[in-house]
Formats: C-alpha cells, structure tokens, sequence
C-alpha cells in the first residue's frame, strides 16, 4: 500500500515538476514591422492600419493590409504586415525565405537592425526601399518577471529547449526576453518548426 | 614543467577523442530517384540518364536531366534526379517544399515508401503519377562498420547529433545506417540545415 501511494506521489511531483518547465511555441512567419513614415509612403499619409486579429504577445496584432518583398533573386507576395508601428521598419524572415529573395541578412534578436539586410517593400501607392530592416529572427522566449523566477533565469540569458515532435530538436542558443508586458511563449521560424516536425499545440522543455 | 607536459597531453587526447566523434554534415535539397520504368515513360524508352557530378555516396550521382513536381497546390520546377535508377521512384522533399506543393508526406527513412505520398512527375515526354514515392527523408548518418566500430553504435540504431552554426542544434533521433558501401556522412534537409544556420563544412558531433 506505502509503495503505491509514494509512487503515485512521485509521479505527480515528477509531472508537476515537467509541466512547469513547459513552454508554449509558436512558429513566425515572415512579416514585416512597418514605421509610421514607411506605412505614409506604402499606404498613404495618416492611413490607419486595420487590425485583422491579436497575437499571443498582448498589444500586438496582425492586420489585414499586406506587402509584398522584392529581393535581387525574388519576391515574396502577401507577407503579413504586424502593428503597432515601431520606429524603425523590421522585416524577418527565414533562411529559406532569403534564399527566395536573394539576400543574406544576419541572425539578430528584434530590434537589433545595425548592419541588417536591406529589401524593396512593395504596397499600394508605393515601392520603398527598406535599409538595414532584414533579419533572420533569433529564436527567443518572451517571458514575465514572474515566469524568469519560476525557471530561474535572467533576462538575456540563453538556454537550450527540447521540442517533442516527430523530429525532435533541442535547439541551443535561445535567448530569454524578459519583461512584464511579455507573455510566455517560445518563438521560432518556420525552418526551425519544420526541422522539429513541429505541429501547433507541441511545448518546449527548458534545458538549462 | 610536468604540469605543462601533462596539460600537453591530455590537450591532444581531448582534441583527438573530439575529432574522433565528428562526422561531416551534407544538406540534401529536394531530388528524386527514378525508376526504370518511369525513366522510360518521362524522357523516351531506353533513355540512358547523362552523369553531372558524383555524390559523397560511392557510386550515387546527379544527372543532366531534371524534372517538375506537380502537387494538388504548387509546383517545383528544375528538381535533381539522382542515379542510378532504383527499383521503385521515390521523391524526397522537404516539410517546406511539402506545404508549396500541397501536399504531407510521412517522414520516413529512404526505401520505406508503403503510405508515401503522392504527386506528379513532369518531364520532356510525359506526365506521370508516381503514387506512394513522397517522403521527408528522416535524418540519418551513412556509416561503414568500421565507423560503427569507432563510435560505439549499431546500425539502425537512433543516436543525436549536436550541429554547431550560428544557431546550434541537438538533432535527436538520427537514424545511423551501416553498410560497406557507404562513406560517413551526415545527411540533413534545407528545414533542417536552415535552422541549424548550417554552411558546408560545419561538422556533427555524435552524442550517444
């Protein structure tokens, strides 16, 4: 009887324990961050961008106005537009994405744009170029004050997290951004996702 | 003085043991192998396919010909054909070029085609069904038994393998194939290598 019930007792600490160091992921696909000035010359001075549904990270939203990327190789039609503005235009995309295009921007957390690719952006009422506006998204994990205690981690520093798919991936590298308006979650590019076999709904396990 | 020495040695036996456990990395892009019989229905009855280039594999090579994948959703034109012809067609592809063409093959080791998928074969003179030929080729490192021998590891059996780029990655669940006529090789998809930031010439290291 006292086996069964420690047993029973260590499993459930054992999956307590797993469950906390569960991340959700989520995989990006290739969008543009648009500056106030950029969306004046794309869609029209004071044209207001129009919100087709929010995203994990509170405040931010997708809309429902498009652009298209013009590289020297190729184009990318259709890219998704993410608001609200920012002050610096910033595109990511994946490294099969830039293949298309025919750029090589670095490997970058958002933000971070010194030395980034440059990009023709097209839209309707314009086709601007986008100097030092392309990265390939470093892979990263948003997370509260709250969350950095629990998984006892600071802001900026990089862990490794194991993603159970079909083919499952510890990636290394990962950067933890913390701050109080994040939400917890794990995001990726789509050519990390399909090298994990990564389906939505999969979790990350924080390896430190 | 002896401390030197002794750091000396025990320097060189580290860098040897680490070398030792290294294998060379190839990114397989998107090809096809052909079928006799298909051979025959896409360039002429008894086409002899013309050689390119040799691959690291002895006695496997690309040919002059290339072919167009038709699927439900997209098209990919001027793939590689790869020799010499097999006993059933299979088309490998990545979860990338999958999602272009519409289409979701299983992921699979080379040769184990039965609930593969299917698609469209185009060349000059026809346009064919290759049914159950689509596969995501599973990660895998071609080894001889004298490799196997040195690494400690039997065929078939599933071992990680840490690629380290830009973005450094764990691949888990590697499926390492022994034979006699194989040259070691780590053989990885553009998904996979894309996420790993991976440039030819970058090594694996084997984690049992």
């Amino acid at each position: 009887m006292e086996t069964v019930l420690m047993r029973d007792i260590v499993e459930r600490v054992l999956e307590k324990i797993q469950k906390e160091r569960t991340i959700p992921v989520e995989a990006s696909g290739r969008h543009v961050h648009l500056s106030r000035q950029h969306i004046g010359q794309l869609f029209g001075e004071h044209y207001q961008m129009t919100k087709k549904k929010d995203l994990s990270q509170p405040g931010q939203f997708q809309c429902n106005e498009r652009v298209t990327l013009i590289g020297p190789k190729g184009v990318l039609q259709g890219v998704a537009i993410l608001g609200p503005a920012r002050d610096r235009t910033q595109v990511e995309v994946s490294i099969s994405d830039a293949r298309v295009l025919g750029i090589a921007p670095p490997v970058r957390e958002s933000g971070h744009l010194d030395g980034a690719g440059s990009i023709y952006i097209a839209a309707e009422k314009a086709v601007i170029e986008a100097r030092e506006s392309v990265i390939i998204s470093k892979r990263h994990i948003h997370m509260t004050p709250a969350d950095a205690a629990r998984f006892d981690v600071k802001d900026r520093q990089i862990v490794s997290v194991r993603v159970k798919g079909e083919r499952s991936i510890v990636f290394e590298d990962v950067v933890v951004r913390v701050n109080d308006a994040y939400r917890l979650n794990m995001h990726i590019d789509f050519d990390e996702a399909n090298a994990a076999g990564f389906c939505p709904g999969v979790v990350g396990e924080v390896i430190l």
